[in-house]
């Protein structure tokens, strides 16, 4: 990080923030604390304690109010420049005028206001123009953004695109590149699939050729020429910012000019749009990357999909063929490389999902709150001569509000507990840094999968709560509906995640991470029982815990990955479902310690939402765990022609 | 039914039918039989016994030729005028230019080619110009359209229309407005919901006042004037036909110019959309019915849907306010002469459901049977130097295939066992037949909402197996999600069906109908007992229907519907999966009857799925049942306050 040093002002940033929450908390102070900020001030001070992380040195000039200028600063933004404008981002997809990606004045206003929050180095040195933010506050706040309207913005990606860069290029690529990411002069793209592979990367055939004899001499990096294409890249075009810095994955023929097959093969490069200078001047040179099509997507149209051609002519550059791409780190370890950000890619892809399905929730709640329609089952039936009431007095509907409540905020807990290990892991003590980290790669794969899955389902309900309406246009939640469905695929599907995590995650070091996660709970449970009203649910879970350990057990008793892998998705659903059940107990001690009568209707909410996770959830996983244990086949035995 | 009766040539229709479908089989006969037709032939026939209908007096003329030369006939029409344009009515939604409703040209085409096959009047009598086919022919024949196109045609609104007036109308009601729409001249509609109500019909605010002192020697009917507005209807307004029939319910206000509260009020009136002579032909005076909007919806974009207002003046019409419009049946007896098609209507949404579910199936089993990509795992992992395989030899894509084989193949065993039943109810012996009706009044909840449910997941799998590229609308799989999330919310919403069930069809005349169900399961666990293979999943469903039937009664041990009520969806839930069992144990004893070698691939195909509901479906009844067995009131008892 040597490059970056002294670039910048030292708590610049911090200082400018806290006057903007500041402002914030003015012209909101007349108004309600909104649900969300209610939830996330519970979950982060009260369940997680993030305060005390300002006892530690990285974190020193933090306190709860630089937390929350933070949030309300998020809040207002996202208030302001991003919820008015989800549905236009739906209505106007992005389009291809033959040169430019046309895309509403409304996204170019977000991305400016995001960019000059300073939220896309939030979490950064100060001498990086950062205020040394922790992940888990900086994860809490921009949950503002994707309740608001998660595809208009696509910051994420540039940020992951800056880390990595930071954690593997050179002082002069991480000088160039990744600080013009983080101030938001350019924005960036994470380049791996390609349309004949998929998820496949081990068949990426993307080529890089060094460029000329000095290609190890340019101080950018050692220079390639890359042939190829790659599909589903996000933000691959268009015209937000000056630059795009893409981050691909090529392999480096053999001296046989073939490629290595498999992953080992893959490098990393930085290929920009626009070819720069060491001063991160544009060149007036563009680079051979070209856009091949636009994705027509069934949602999360604010954000440009694209496939990318690289290197096929149609901006010929410096007199060869190819797209210049600089290495990153050293040849074979792209995926290294890449992977190095995964496990906060896939904790943010898990708190979209949420906060897709929250925006549902709290909009069917508005819904059922103010629309009167029916009357509710009385001890003799229905009274037609009695006035209608609000839907939310009729019992299913309470059910469907309960379960989005319970599977969301659940969600929620768990991004944000996953958030708070990956600080653990940068700034805790040894030990606890390492425990946190192996912790977290096991719970990564149920970060990213069970939100994308059951906070669809959740979207499912805010539809149903709206009747025929909720399938009209008119309202918004059919568009969550739709925004959410990518989760499961994007970033690794669920079937990757899923044998990640029993393929690798749950057997890796022998168990280990698989046993730390069982001393993790069971310690929460140890805690429960000290209030007699969780006796039930603790051992409940302790119980499920067990079911979880026997069946992981089960699958692996041949030791043949194709028999325990076989029901690997159904593994990952009861898995999940266990560590959902987990947070809710957890965050019902929590809520006990403070308000032991559940004076609060927030606390008896909460209490509430714990009880139909325990009640109507956590006995889900029989059915899924059945299949693994007996290692079932009957699937995977069915021939092609049988179907 | 006098009305019409000679006003058609006897079997005209049936010939014409009959010599439409050998054409078709004549140039189909060199292509493959398709799966929907194997799938179909092998239900009614080798399962049903379609074929044993024939021997009734009803069906005399009938044989296994005539069934399938509909079905040929169908299956035809759908693949040339329904199919290619199942996209094209997506993109191009019904417009209103300020005087007329839009649809692009497709949609006439597919009407007519529908109405000129007879469909509209397949199961009336010759005499009424229909060719006298069992329901459950008809059924499987518009299923081809449903997977075709689902949204493209709305007849089955009109054939639904019309039969409520052949039940329910005066002689010359019939001739003049049911005729004409199975003829195919007009189109008909279900008026029912009302903005401010929804589901709510005993809130229905439209009123009926009489035309005049000689409203009632009018020949088309007792002659009133209707104000209201109506919501959600379905071919509402378009100029698909010369006329539009609309059935409205609206109530007739009391001595004091009140409306009766509560349903008890209800009546139904004919509304033609331009007045017509006791001939049937347009008189030229449009009808006070004015389209007040299009909804625009997330899916089934193909059918245009409306708000109507009646009686506004924006037509005035003989110098008086208000809608014209012909009582139907009795004063009062709106609802029962609606709901009269309601069963019917019911299992037609569950077919609807059922039908693409199987159109995302066909389509992700294709899909994964051409696209290479990545390699399954080996007992050594994976070997990058293979070449990559089909998708479909990964074990997780095996898992979402047979998931969606089991569960829409299951749907629509239930569908049209549930059609058969209709055919048994009308022309059974009487035994019979009252037992057929009573066992159809239990499971129509189950056949409307099982299939809504759980099709609209077997899309979501299709999206799955599609990865990144299902999410986009270069594939059709996105589309059937869209348009299937309709199915839980029209024909009275899941919760609806849900209370229909646990609060009416289970308990009514002492538990006849469950006892019934119950004792007919039974029977099919006696059969399935004879083959040793088959006496595991006998025995667990012997057990599952022991269980809901003792949910049942705890449900209902303290009387209180509140408390009876409260988890009525998880119950549904479980019945329906327990009436999916029986669906697939009774067809494997058929498949073991035939090839109980299992030789051809279909028949392993089929136990496969059997196999499938048993280990991973069956058993996830106990987490639903749970709740309604001890009345869990946990979302019951939320407060507002606590969401």
């Amino acid at each position: 990080m040597q490059g970056l040093r002294g670039a910048f002002v030292f708590p610049g940033a911090l200082r400018r923030l806290l006057d903007m929450g500041r402002g914030a908390r003015v012209s909101i102070i007349s108004t309600m604390t909104s649900p969300l900020r209610s939830t996330l001030d519970f979950l982060l001070h009260d369940w997680l304690q993030a305060e005390s992380l300002t006892a530690r040195e990285r974190f020193a000039d933090h306190s709860r109010e630089t937390f929350d200028a933070v949030l309300d600063t998020c809040e207002r933004i996202a208030r302001e420049k991003y919820a008015p404008f989800n549905r236009t981002v739906d209505e106007q997809e992005p389009r291809f005028d033959g040169e430019r990606v046309i895309l509403p004045q409304c996204t170019h206003d977000a991305r400016l206001a995001y960019a000059e929050s300073g939220m896309l180095s939030a979490a950064q040195d100060y001498e990086l123009g950062g205020m040394q933010l922790p992940y888990v506050v900086e994860s809490a706040a921009n949950a503002f953004f994707g309740v608001a309207s998660i595809s208009i913005g696509a910051n994420l990606l540039t940020t992951g695109n800056a880390n990595a860069i930071l954690a593997h290029g050179t002082p002069m690529q991480q000088q160039v590149f990744a600080a013009n990411e983080f101030n938001g002069r350019w924005t960036g793209t994470m380049c791996l699939s390609e349309p004949q592979a998929g998820s496949s990367l081990s068949d990426v055939a993307t080529r890089a050729e060094a460029d000329g004899a000095d290609f190890a001499d340019d101080p950018l990096g050692p220079r390639y020429r890359l042939t190829g294409n790659k599909m589903w890249i996000s933000g691959g075009d268009h015209e937000l910012a000056e630059n795009i810095v893409h981050l691909v994955l090529a392999k480096i023929p053999g001296p046989d000019g073939k490629l290595v097959p498999g992953t080992r093969g893959i490098s990393l490069f930085i290929v920009p749009k626009h070819l720069v200078d060491t001063d991160g001047r544009l060149t007036g040179e563009r680079n051979d990357v070209a856009l091949a099509g636009l994705n027509h997507k069934l949602g999360w149209r604010g954000t440009t999909n694209t496939l990318l051609n690289f290197g096929e002519g149609k901006y010929p550059v410096r007199g060869s063929a190819g797209a210049i791409g600089y290495l990153v780190g050293q040849p074979g370890e792209g995926l290294k490389c890449m992977f190095h950000m995964m496990n906060e890619a896939r904790i943010a892809i898990g708190m979209a999902a949420t906060m897709l399905g929250l925006a549902g929730y709290y909009a069917s709640l508005d819904y059922a709150r103010t629309r009167l329609q029916g009357r509710p089952m009385g001890a003799g039936g229905k009274d037609p001569t009695q006035p209608p009431v609000p839907l939310i007095e009729h019992a299913d509907i309470k059910r469907m509000l309960l379960a989005q409540k319970s599977w969301c905020e659940g969600a929620l807990a768990l991004n944000l507990y996953c958030a708070r290990l990956v600080d653990e892991g940068r700034t805790g003590e040894p030990q606890a840094a390492a425990e946190a980290r192996l912790l977290l790669e096991v719970l990564t794969p149920i970060a990213k999968s069970w939100p994308s899955e059951n906070c669809l389902e959740a979207n499912s309900l805010a539809i149903q709560i709206h009747g025929g309406y909720g399938y009209t246009r008119d309202f918004p939640v059919e568009q969550y509906w739709r925004d959410n469905r990518l989760n499961m695929i994007h970033e690794g599907t669920h079937g990757i995640q899923a044998m990640d995590l029993l393929g690798r995650k749950v057997v890796m070091q022998d168990g280990a991470g698989l046993k730390l996660l069982a001393r993790t709970i069971g310690a929460a449970i140890e805690r429960a029982r000290a209030h007699p009203e969780l006796a039930d649910w603790a051992g409940q879970l302790a119980q499920a815990l067990q079911e979880v350990g026997e069946a992981t057990q089960a699958a692996w008793a041949t030791g043949d990955p194709q028999e325990a892998l076989a029901n690997a998705v159904p593994y990952m659903q009861a898995f999940g479902h266990v560590v959902l059940a987990w947070m809710w107990l957890d965050i019902a001690c929590s809520v006990l310690q403070r308000d032991a009568s559940l004076s609060s209707p927030a606390s008896a909410g909460r209490m509430g939402a714990a009880r139909y996770f325990f009640h109507y959830e956590l006995p889900r996983i029989g059915a899924w765990l059945a299949v693994v244990r007996r290692r079932d086949m009957s699937c995977a035995a069915m021939a092609d022609e049988m179907f």
